[in-house]
């Protein structure tokens, strides 16, 4: 887990820029003789893809994955699995006006005192473009998941907040979420969401949201106490995400206002199944799984690009104002929900065998 | 970052288990040269050391710490410190009735089906004790960063919410924070929280509570893009914290409700001094530290050990119910709060020597 | 370090099977704003790149790299480098005969028992095309440490011995070892070395050989004690290079045979310079650099694909016999100079940038 | 694998100076329930332990382990197990005189320039003492692979060249080997390399030694490709014992040498049973393991320590020169033995480990 790699038995790095001739990811410690097809990652990518609904930037990029290793006759080989997204729609020009002053809210800013360089494109390495590269080391990690625990395993992910607007959780409705184009879990919301998004689209502003990642089918167990707990990774790697602010296990920052009689989720067996009362841990205790849901949730913020002006400085140091016109999410959290998934995948996928390699031997 | 190593370049091991002879860290990749006496590690420790107050577990605990390596003449020599703390009162008669039951909330279970393995005696190495630990490894990297960074570095936490009570943050008081042993920044509300956990304490139940850890005197430039952003390194560390549910960086889940004008931190200079007119994003963007105030707050679910009566399982799979005796903290994210702290220490310090090793040679 | 990365803060990842569509790297940890182009790493890869001679394997490739990301207007950018280099000459038919035999001495076998996998092309992954990335990865290290360090920072590295002929090490000549398709060092012995070479080759058998690589101007102090000693990871570097079998520093297994009189090298200063008498401890002493000449040997066995038959087994278990045909370099060790190289300048950058972290900030 | 740690899945961390009051390790990511007590490990310990025949140092320490944590009724509980050793002998005024003389050969001189501190007592940190705790962490891992492996599991280590006397090792002896003082494995050459031996210790010399280290009833399939290859983290963990110089896997430098036909294993079944006809690769291929004897040597350079006068310089620069007399072994490559058999388990069962997560899940 350093700088640009993520994971430790099963890992992945990514690289390039939004502005770049390319980005893209190596998946590293895959397990073999997996079957595998460019298509089963595609389909992940699909969901992640800009410019699909008017809810969304209109970058047109098609993310077609090329997998240039690691798979031999369809199947993989445990060898590195490289993957290649080339970029498509790069305006670079979009970017002109701006090239001298940092965005508030992004990483212009401390990039260029960290670094000392201005990839002004876009926001170079800073982009979520990077994100597409995860969907893509993600889509690896379901397919072995699925492949080792069966189609019990199942992870799925929504928006249960667009900005001021909630939903109710208990109409959530897996199906659903795939047919809109706000990952709405919950039918009753959908209409008023859209309205309200559409709304802040045009007065070129932005709002946050909310996302919620649940997986099934987890096996007892894995996870580690101390210093690699499932939790902790899985609040590291929904942090990894850009413009995420807040995550979440279970009952998260409101278990704090619960007495210990409240969140205490009681166990009892009904025909030698054991199970639990309620889920406030969100499948996790002490690091480890349940058995149960695992459920994880995080905030991402409003999109920093907006059309109204704001004041910053520039790369001289002077006061100026900036009013970003480009191509923008009026919420990048909507996008964020595929990425969530991934993140959870290999979270799940390295903590299965890192529980393999220790406990099962 | 490993089971039970935590950090990059500055890492620690910890070790030791609740009911065992002896807890104890063993701290790595300290920079040579840095004066450092069991005395300051000591300051530290207090903090979090049980039975102090009326408020906490009775457990008593001196929590000495032994410093067995690693320095050399008043000097850390560059070697690895370890640091020893015998454990005193170690009641394992009080887990006699319980040796056999899981306790919901703890992980008792998760540890059982993981390892095949139930050290009964508090929880074993899962137990809160192992925090004792951490808090010596954060007091090394204090130590380091006072060093180099000089007065101006400083960290402070404190308790912004205890169970359902608030407390108004602008009354923040550095001062007061270590006069009252709730750790509680507001005069105002003190009186308050007390009578309200001795409610709790009486009644053999417990609440949760916020921490909230706030970073003085950071440069510019921390962090990391991608895998070791800065945020999601402090999301780790505080998620690995025990009973740890939710993290948030800055405005943190709130920020989902924001419209892009209220969350962008407009950006100004004044007498050639950069500044901000807000702190959304808790002083980190793109994952790098702004040079502002880093501000990182998470929740503490209520202590599960409580008087009342719970359903659960034995480890022969029996429906059974439990009630907890033994000593416990009505509220355990009091004592999160040096632990917190320590945390803050540990990653600023390794992101430090990151950046210096990268950006600064 | 794992599985297809390695170093620690300077740190490559390399993917890309022999017969597959392209190989490459991404080199992550890159300090900021050092001056790279294609061009500088392409010198580098012409010295591995084979075809080049009659002594080496006559498959053509023109190993041309591509600079996919972290490079903006020709300064890195301390965002990933990942670079790709197509595969042209991939003569998949050549190994359709041997598709289903393990040729000894190759990976062939424990890579099916492994994996349960035969990527019967050239060896897929285990084949020694994968260095061409290593060398790429090491054109980088190389630029950045002439950056830091000055015109002094030089690595050399040469065949000492080929087969068995070796040659006078009080000849080495930098300049003659690029003018020869050996890198022999030594001018005297280069006829004979190619007479044997042409009959080695004539008669389809194949011959190992020694490397040595030499480090000047290194700072005193890259290294660490314990698990990350500069010599420990400049034996696991080279050691990772296939067909490596031995790895020497300094007077290396000799040293066996030494008093302890002979073996000390002497100190003393002259003028202000701190100088030794002799260098047995091949610049690294507790693993860490005097500031001497850094020297490294290590073997490589010979090339395993040769004409003469050798019995073996068909992966039904059945025993068979093999006569490996295609194009193999007679002795591979010659091409493993540029790779020696390559990764002594990874292992020399990457301690450079750990000791800064540490113990210069 | 990174200052004071080694090893993957399977780590081991440790601590502690020459002349501190004790040195311990801390052994983490151990798979549960494997039967374990202190006697098991101080088998282990005693072969390393020192004052125990006129041809070690009289240094006399009893090396008795504690075990701390990690064990419980008995059992490892997949918890760190974390082991300390209380240093006795500690003759810190043997070292007054050369307090501020860097010893030839020795790491005085780089550990000063490197922390700019110098902890004289019998070399701090330096000090080959630190070997008594892998030897702790090696029987650790000794007792989790024979239970998993069963007694087909063995690894033996021996001295088999002692200064620039040989052996014949056709005629090595496993249960010789433990009969001797100098871990000699060919009877017919003791009487002489004790001989040998003597005349150096008492002339106040010392000289070299080549230890092997065989481990047998290895599974096929341990290692991976390229960057964790077997004998790359073999040669990784021999270099990083004090004084060793050169590391070889199975016909080592020696493979320079042989031709392609001499250097390939070939391979042939016998009712149905997979057997080589040779095993100069050392029993790896491609890094990873065929199923035969691992065979590993490694140099170990004279002790640095010797009664002669060797020039040199002090702390200040000024040219001196020094003559040791303390408590030294003439050859510390005996002590060795122990060593190299317990990085040899602690390398095999973090692969074993590693295997099993990767490709067993």
């Amino acid at each position: 887990m350093s700088f640009n790699t993520f994971g430790k038995l099963f890992r992945f790095t990514t690289w390039g820029e939004s502005h770049g001739p390319a980005i893209g990811c190596i998946v590293d410690g895959c397990p073999p003789n997996i079957p595998i097809k460019e298509a089963d990652i595609q389909i992940e990518m699909n969901k992640r893809r800009p410019g699909q609904s008017k809810f969304t930037t209109q970058r047109k990029e098609d993310d077609k994955v090329n997998i240039l290793s690691g798979v031999f006759e369809g199947k993989t080989t445990g060898a590195p699995i490289s993957m290649i997204i080339y970029n498509k729609d790069m305006r670079s020009r979009d970017y002109e006006t701006i090239k001298n002053k940092f965005r508030p809210g992004h990483a212009d800013y401390t990039y260029f005192k960290k670094y000392g360089i201005r990839d002004y494109r876009g926001g170079g390495r800073q982009s979520a473009r990077e994100t597409a590269a995860r969907v893509a080391a993600g889509a690896v990690a379901k397919k072995i998941l699925e492949n080792k625990l069966g189609k019990k395993y199942k992870v799925v992910g929504a928006v249960t907040q667009l900005g001021i607007l909630g939903c109710d959780k208990n109409k959530w409705n897996d199906k659903f979420i795939l047919k809109n184009s706000l990952f709405c879990p919950d039918k009753s919301v959908l209409k008023l969401w859209e309205k309200y998004l559409l709304s802040i689209r045009k007065s070129g502003s932005s709002c946050g949201a909310i996302i919620e990642v649940r997986a099934r089918g987890i096996p007892i167990g894995l996870g580690a106490p101390i210093y690699s707990k499932l939790d902790m990774d899985l609040a590291a790697a929904m942090m990894s995400i850009n413009a995420v602010k807040g995550v979440n296990i279970g009952s998260g920052m409101n278990s704090s206002t619960l007495t210990g009689e409240e969140n205490s989720d009681e166990i009892f067996q009904k025909k030698g199944k054991i199970k639990f009362k309620s889920n406030n841990a969100g499948g996790i205790l002490g690091g480890i799984s349940t058995g149960q849901e695992i459920v994880v949730s995080f905030a991402v913020k409003p999109t920093s690009s907006i059309l109204t002006s704001r004041k910053t400085i520039d790369r001289f140091g002077k006061n100026t104002s900036i009013s970003v016109k480009g191509r923008h999410d009026p919420c990048v959290g909507i996008r964020a929900v595929p990425i969530g998934e991934a993140m959870m995948h290999c979270v799940i996928l390295d903590h299965y065998m890192m529980n393999n390699g220790q406990c099962k031997i």
